[in-house]
Order: C-alpha cells, then sequence, then structure tokens
C-alpha cells in the first residue's frame, strides 16, 4: 500500500505556505476540553434546503427502505469520510502541522544536541518567515521526530493535551472546535440509519484517533488514516510495549485512500464524502459499485464564515486540499453532488449561532 | 509492520507434514453452503462447569457491571480471537494452504506455460509425498500464484466457491463447518456483553474475511489477519478496481499481532484468546492492561474428538501451532487460563450430537 512513495502524502500535508499564519509556537494556557458538539442534527438542522440536503436524504431513503430496489442490509452499510477541509478547518495549514511544530520544544529538550540542528533551530526561532521556507525534507525530519519513536500511549497523551490547549489563531477556538456542524449531523444521521461512519483522511491515524471518538463520535477502528508502523518490544520488567516507527505503512491519500478502505474496512463503501484530488480515486472506487452510491465534494466558497477556494466560480486555488477543475468537472459528468458551504450550510460551526 | 520479513509467517503456515494427509485435489461436487452454526450458545451451553468457563464468566461480570471496580465502558470493549486452532481445526494442515494448492490446476489453466515449471508440475501431479517435500521457497511460489495477481473480488468469489465445496478428509465435512461451538458461544456471549470480537490471525486477512461475517458473525472490518498491499488501477472503460499485490503489508503472526492490533483497532483487547507461540506477544500486550484482562490458551488434548498435541501431559509436539512449553509455563505464571478441549467441552463441533 504505497510504502514505496512515503512523500508524496507529506507534500500534501505540509502546506508551507501557510505557516507564516501561525499563532506563537508551544502550547497555550488553557485547559478546557473540547466540548461534545451538539447532537440534535439528525434532522441535519444546520442545512439549507437544496440539491445537496436532497442528496443525502434520497439516498439514506433508497438504502434503508425494504422496499427499495437499492436496499443495503445494514452490514454493509460503510460511510466514508475524508476529514481536512471535509469535517473540518484545513486552512491555511493542517492541525497536525501545527501540532508537529509544536512539538518542537519538547523534543528538543529531551535531545539538546538538536538545539543547534536544522531545522530544529529554525522552528524554535519562531520565525515564521524562516519556517514557511523549510524544505520539504526538513518538514520531514520535523514530522519524523515529533510523531515517531515513543511508545504509541505517550504520542496519545502529548496530542490529547495539545488537543485541549492549542488554539487556531483566526477564531482562537481549539481545533476541535472547528468541525463543521453540518458533517457532524450527515454522520449522525447515517449513524442513526444503520450505517458504519468511517474517517478515511491523508492525516495520520493515531493523530486523529486520539478524539474521534470525543469529536465526531468514530471510535479509533473506524479510523483509517497514513499510518507508520509500530515495534512491539518489552521494557526491561518485562512489560510489552509498542513504539511508533519511523517507517511508513499506509499512505492513506489519493490512490491509497481505496486501498487503505480495502486494508482496513474490506469493502466498497456506498458513500464518500471528500473536497479535494486526494479524495477523487476514493469517490471513484464507491461510486464503481453497484447500487445506491452518494459522492459528495465539499466546496469551500465561504470567505466570510470560513475560506474560499478551489475550482468553481472563480474562486483562487489554494495549496490546501486542492480541489482542481478536472476533478470539478469529473464529478459533474458523474453526478457527484458538489456542497457548496455558503449555499448550503445555514452555519458551519456548532459555536455559530448565526443560523 | 514486519514487511521485512516476509516469510517467517508462511513458515509456520504451511505444514508441509500435512501435505501428504490431503484429499485429491480439485473441487468436490457439492454446492451446499456452510449452515449457519447454533446460536443457542450465550449460556456457555458446550462448556463444562470448571476453571475455564469460570474464568469467562467472571470476566464478564467483572467488566460489564457498573458497580464492579474493573468496570469497562463499552466503547473500550475489545475482544481478540486468533483462528487456526482457536477457532477452528488447523491440524494436519492450515485450510488456506489447502485452498492454495487447490487452486493451482486453474492458475496453470490461465498460464499453460507453467505446467512444466515447479512446484506448480509436482502440484499438479498429485502425487503427495513429492508435495509435501516442496521447499519452504517454492510453496511460497504456489501462494503468491494463487492468493495475488487478481481483483480482491474476484479472489473472494474464488475462495468463496472453494469454501462451499472442499471437504475436510476426515471427517467429511466443509471447512466452515470444523469451528469449535464453545469458542462461537464465548464470542456470541462477548458481543452479548457488549464487547466487539475481532479474529487477529496469522492467516491471510482477505481469505478470512470471505466467510468470517457468515460463520462467526464477524464482519470483514473485525478480521486482522497477514495483509497483502493492493494497487488501485483502472480497466479501459475507466472503471476503478484493486488488485491483489505480491507485497506483505502485515504480517500478523507473533510480535506482529499486537502491531496488528494497534494498526487495524487501536486500541489494546481487554480479552485475548489463542492456542500457540504465535499467539504469545497478543496475550502478553493484552494482559500488560489495566483492570479486569482475560487471556486463553486452547489446547488440543483430546485425539478422540480432534487431535492431540502440544506441551503438556506428554502430548506429542506438533508442527502446527506450536504451543511450546516455555508457552505453557509463562501461561501459568501469569494467570493465563488453559482450555483444554478434553475436558472443557461438551461437545466439539454444533454437527457432534454427543453431548
Amino acid at each position: 500500500m504505497q510504502s514505496d512513495r512515503p512523500s508524496s502524502n507529506i507534500n500534501r500535508r505540509v502546506l508551507i505556505s501557510g505557516i507564516a499564519l501561525l499563532p506563537a509556537l508551544s502550547g497555550m494556557p488553557l485547559t478546557r476540553i473540547a466540548e461534545a458538539q451538539s447532537t440534535q442534527g439528525s434532522s441535519l438542522a444546520s442545512w439549507n434546503d437544496g440539491a445537496a440536503k436532497q442528496a443525502i436524504i434520497g439516498f439514506v431513503q433508497a438504502t434503508t427502505d425494504r422496499a427499495s430496489p437499492k436496499f443495503v442490509p445494514p452490514e454493509d452499510r460503510i460511510a466514508t469520510f475524508d476529514q481536512d477541509g471535509t469535517l473540518w478547518v484545513e486552512h491555511p495549514i493542517y492541525s497536525q502541522v501545527v501540532y508537529c511544530l509544536d512539538r518542537v520544544p519538547a523534543v528538543v529538550e529531551k535531545d539538546p544536541k538538536l538545539k543547534n540542528v536544522e531545522p530544529f533551530k529554525t522552528v524554535l526561532s519562531g520565525n515564521r518567515e524562516a519556517i514557511a521556507k523549510l524544505s520539504l525534507h526538513d518538514l520531514e525530519k520535523v514530522l519524523v521526530a515529533t510523531l515517531t519513536g515513543m511508545p504509541v500511549e505517550e504520542f496519545e497523551a502529548e496530542a490529547k493535551k495539545w488537543l485541549a490547549t492549542a488554539k487556531d489563531p483566526r477564531w482562537k477556538r481549539l481545533h476541535t472546535d472547528l468541525i463543521y456542524q453540518p458533517m457532524l449531523e450527515v454522520m449522525q444521521y447515517l449513524r442513526g440509519s444503520g450505517f458504519k461512519t468511517y474517517i478515511v483522511t491523508g492525516g495520520g491515524q493515531d493523530f486523529v484517533r486520539a478524539y474521534s471518538q470525543q469529536v465526531y463520535g468514530i471510535p479509533a477502528e473506524q479510523v483509517v488514516g497514513s499510518a507508520g508502523g509500530t515495534k512491539f518490544g518489552y521494557h526491561k520488567d518485562g512489560t510489552p510495549f509498542l513504539t511508533k516507527e519511523p517507517k511508513i505503512l499506509l499512505n492513506d491519500d489519493k490512490a491509497g485512500k481505496p486501498e487503505g478502505i480495502h486494508l482496513m474496512i474490506g469493502r466498497r463503501p456506498h458513500a464518500a464524502f471528500g473536497n479535494s484530488d486526494g479524495d477523487r480515486q476514493m469517490l471513484e472506487y464507491t461510486g464503481a459499485g453497484d447500487g445506491a452510491r452518494l459522492m459528495m465534494l465539499v466546496l469551500h466558497d465561504d470567505a466570510k464564515r470560513e475560506y474560499a477556494y478551489g475550482p468553481a466560480q472563480g474562486l483562487p486555488a489554494s495549496k490546501v486540499g486542492t480541489f482542481t477543475q478536472a476533478l470539478y468537472d469529473e464529478g459533474k459528468k458523474k453526478s457527484w453532488t458538489v456542497i457548496s458551504m455558503k449555499s448550503d450550510w445555514k452555519r458551519i460551526f456548532a459555536f455559530d449561532q448565526s443560523a
């Protein structure tokens, strides 16, 4: 599963352009745990009436009505969701990259000789322009140093600590507050209709698992993401443990998404949601199955409430979540449904009370 | 996850010694689908009273009673089961190896030049003594030729066809009839108590997924097994498909079992069942967690109703499912529970009405 192309995903992940917008590095003095998102949404309350909402409802009705020719047995009801840009904000930089940069001081404290070694020296300087200019190769060093080499429980604890404190600079809120409320409602609606909901993300599997249950209601085993290997070993007292290894097992982006779905789920989804060229193969694979299939693409066309970038309507291109004109055209041809954040969503976030 | 040691698992799998006992190659003219196993068993009806049965019941009570200090929240209730020798008969040879040998004629028909090439020539000869003498390297060629190179749906269809017809030579029954009824009852009892049951097998993930729902009530996504990569591609008409690749991603045996559990499930099990040294690390990893944990080892000590091989009570060693004296001793020391097939099980198979 793509273990021979370790850097293409990192390429999409890294998003150097956004680093200059980062808040000061290191955690902020906040302790509030991300609150459970509103759960009133199985009625799709945050959706405006329109083609997107109707596509979702029509799909659920067709697949769950035993009298329907497109009925799907409960055990085959699988729905997959990309995360960055589909379930939460990805602009201007993936939250996990912020996490990795924020972790550098702790890594250096543990291994002080890194203090004067690049790229750690530059990251520690806090000079955002210099950080933004780091090469991909340098950023890979940061990812390896901050995501591997520790027991899996230690990584999970560190990620949770960061998630409970670090804030997005624009909204001054926890990253996990920047989940799209309408998408939460879709997931709840699908689960209430017997679907198993999966996250299928190019992001790190272990990172997303640190908050998936609390934030999305999705258990760890239903998170498919880019995954490194682990190595089983023993402490001196004989206690076994797993260490995160700097070896990529699953590069869960582009063709890696259907490959990861086969590895981790073993069945073709009936519904798939994405927002970029990284999701194209997942949507194609989903759409190639028999019967009712739902393929949806989130279009970021709301500069005021979130961001505007993408292929249609003259939106500027973006380095994150590249949604090319070619993907847009393929989706139109194949009757995939585009979700306009601006038109289809009454509100974007649970904390947005303007709706 | 052990992609650098591709042959150690095959080593355990191959079991040359048993090949001489094989029935004639190629499918038999039977079409009966494996019947759903009896489901009366949440009462552990096929278990004799004793330490093993009490260990299971005590564990379930301790983990599901909210007043218990060892209560486990439902979302954390994970139980993992080895398959070969733990859930179904593995002696004298793993069923999947029989499948691979049985597939050779079809592979040669598709690629006739293999007819006179070893090891295919020997397998086609039907000479069991000669087949039993094939080298590990030769048997790997058979596995690669019969398990990879085809679309995932084609593999699944072929495996299902074989499972619906091929019979075990001793019992003259489908391989899927040779499931241990007491273990089915344990799985049903655990599921009825809110546990998610997983198969964690050294066998092929895609092979076991072909029957796991029907035979064990375990959906494809809850089967963790040795897994090769797949490759996403397109047919000429643009339809996407996945091809099974001759590349090992997960060698799900020994240390690969806890590593596979982390990759596929992301959490430590609370209960784990095995029968061999290949399960040792999974049981150790399970036992290293806090609170109530249940580790059990099936001992094959019933030569009359099944087979007798293993470490204790003077049983002869076996090349399958090596259950060493060292594992037995470690289990005793760590209070793992040994299940005696002879003493603990009223009956072995659903079709056995002697109980």
